[in-house]
């Protein structure tokens, strides 16, 4: 990065003591005069420092897999090359994107696609995001200790390091989706990952039909936040089902964005996976990944069928103007939520 | 309520030792034979009991109100008649439906429109419900105490009594909606109103920008979100802005539906009304009132421009289908959950 200041920027009379000048969105200078009285003279010091990013550039990849994880991987690296190659600053893959979406069915052998956080997929792609220096969202298949799996994300900062994980929380089990099965629910809570491009409150695909997930992502800072996940259609359905079950996925999530003034990004696998064991006509992952403002309002979407990289710029000082407009954060009622914390509430 | 009961369907051959024959939505009949065998002869016993209602019709009265409180109530009482007429059992009248909507200036004289609960306004629209078996929601400035008032729902039972009643948890605090010098935040938490239309979960406006509000009546157990409310548009705001804010309204209670497995009623006001003082342009409320499903989806919605009565029949059956095929409430991480009742999460 080049920063030029010209002498009369810096020796203008009009600069206080102490004063910041943004040079654009990507640096702050401090500009520390010194008064040197016995020598009559003025020194300047100037402290350069990396601003807290306002304008940042989103890049989603949908993708649909196969059963041959190294032709997956390649086509990740493919896309996440695209998306940097147009900007993007923070990249989104869909959960568990370097396999098929093998919970279909409960097999012990789907344990062998499972690795440790570093790894094999944290090393990889974080050579790769150290070489385009971007932010990277993966889902990866988490070996924690023999016997013990989660289903988390890890984030890669843009020097290729690992800025912070979450496991998933919310662990679905339905026909066609035995995530109970593989993954423990996950023991970190709900913290954002610290990152270059802000707070990312990362959350895995079944947390985001709980609000509470989300609410605390934003109570404990989130700038965004962030749903990897893998949901689609059952065949048998009603064409009728199947778009309710579809905007009830939009709303759920754009949801998320309106109660916390928060812009929201979703990330699915798009196409169709067959059921192993034939027991059902396998999923058809519906795609349809988005950004939405802090108003809940789409800003882009990709398709619902096909493969799409979506490219989407983000201006993160909105929240705080939306937060102004409706100040929800200022009125809850932390008085009355105890019962939230209960299953049920007999009364 | 009179029941027929043909003696050809209480003799029929085909009935078994014990039968319930539901005759409609409102009772059910169990009819136990006996023999008698040392008398050779049979006898029929019926037991008649109401069964919990399942296909609910609603009624949601979307109005535009002036300075004149008679004539506001004449009309509300107009339009509950023709709800009636045309089948509601239940039915929902926007927030503080009496007067013009007071909170746009901090007005000392405004506290004249308190009432007491019970009080003139729970008599009057007491009897109308009584007289047209209907259950009411009732949306009242309630004076408890002297310098001591609520945003106060009130529900009338069929026959005319005060069901329960729900004080606003959430009290906003705006230009142009100054509800914090009007009312004392709510004391009695968020609890579902039993009715003999189910349990009511009442919510008055800006409770429904917070999600903790319908998660905690729906684990209260209840049949169905409601909320009166009065919001609209600054005529000041540019077209995609009011567009925003609009959408942003439905999502956050559409959001609640699809969380809890529950259908949402929205009863808004319509229309313009003046900003006393003239400091703004006042409020042109966005009517748009609506009926959503337990996934969220619109299921009937009335204009943004016009008064109208809006009339809809919904299954109270499909929340328990909704919560089979997604069971949200299966996997919440109550453990995980407690930080809710904090403020801000410093980490």
């Amino acid at each position: 990065m080049t920063i030029r200041v010209s002498e009369s920027l810096i020796t203008n009379p009009k600069l206080k003591l102490f004063n910041t000048i943004t040079l654009n969105n990507e640096v702050i200078i401090f500009v520390f005069r010194q008064y040197y009285y016995y020598l009559c003279s003025v020194a300047y010091f100037i402290i350069i420092l990396p601003e807290k990013i306002m304008e940042l550039t989103i890049g989603i990849i949908q993708q649909t897999n196969t059963a041959d994880i190294e032709l997956n991987k390649n086509k990740l690296i493919e896309n996440i090359r695209l998306c940097a190659s147009q900007g993007a600053q923070l990249i989104v893959l869909p959960e568990l994107h370097n396999s098929l979406y093998f919970c279909q069915t409960e097999n012990i052998k789907a344990f062998d696609l499972a690795e440790t956080i570093p790894g094999p997929s944290t090393e990889l792609f974080g050579s790769l995001a150290k070489e385009l220096s971007v932010v990277l969202v993966l889902s990866l298949f988490e070996k924690r200790a023999p016997g013990l799996y989660h289903n988390t994300a890890a984030v890669i900062e843009k020097d290729g390091t690992i800025a912070g994980k979450y496991r998933k929380m919310h662990i679905p089990d339905d026909p066609a989706y035995y995530e109970k099965f593989y993954f423990t629910p996950g023991d970190l809570g709900f913290r954002p990952v610290r990152t270059s491009v802000g707070n990312l409150g990362v959350l895995i695909c079944w947390d985001q039909w709980y609000p509470e997930a989300a609410r605390l992502m934003a109570l404990a800072g989130a700038d965004l936040l962030i749903f990897p996940t893998a949901i689609g259609w059952e065949s048998t359905d009603s064409d009728e089902e199947k778009e309710r079950q579809q905007q009830a996925w939009m709303i759920a999530q754009r949801g998320h964005a309106v109660y916390n003034g928060l812009p929201v990004i979703a990330a699915n696998r798009v196409g169709h996976e067959s059921d192993p064991l034939g027991q059902t006509q396998g999923i058809l992952f519906w795609g349809s990944s988005f950004v939405a403002g802090p108003q809940g309002e789409i800003l882009a979407q990709a398709s619902s069928e096909k493969e799409e990289n979506l490219i989407m710029k983000i201006d993160l000082n909105r929240s705080e103007q939306v937060r102004r407009l409706w100040p929800f954060l200022r009125d809850r009622r932390i008085d009355a939520y105890g019962d939230l914390t209960q299953r049920f509430i007999d009364f």
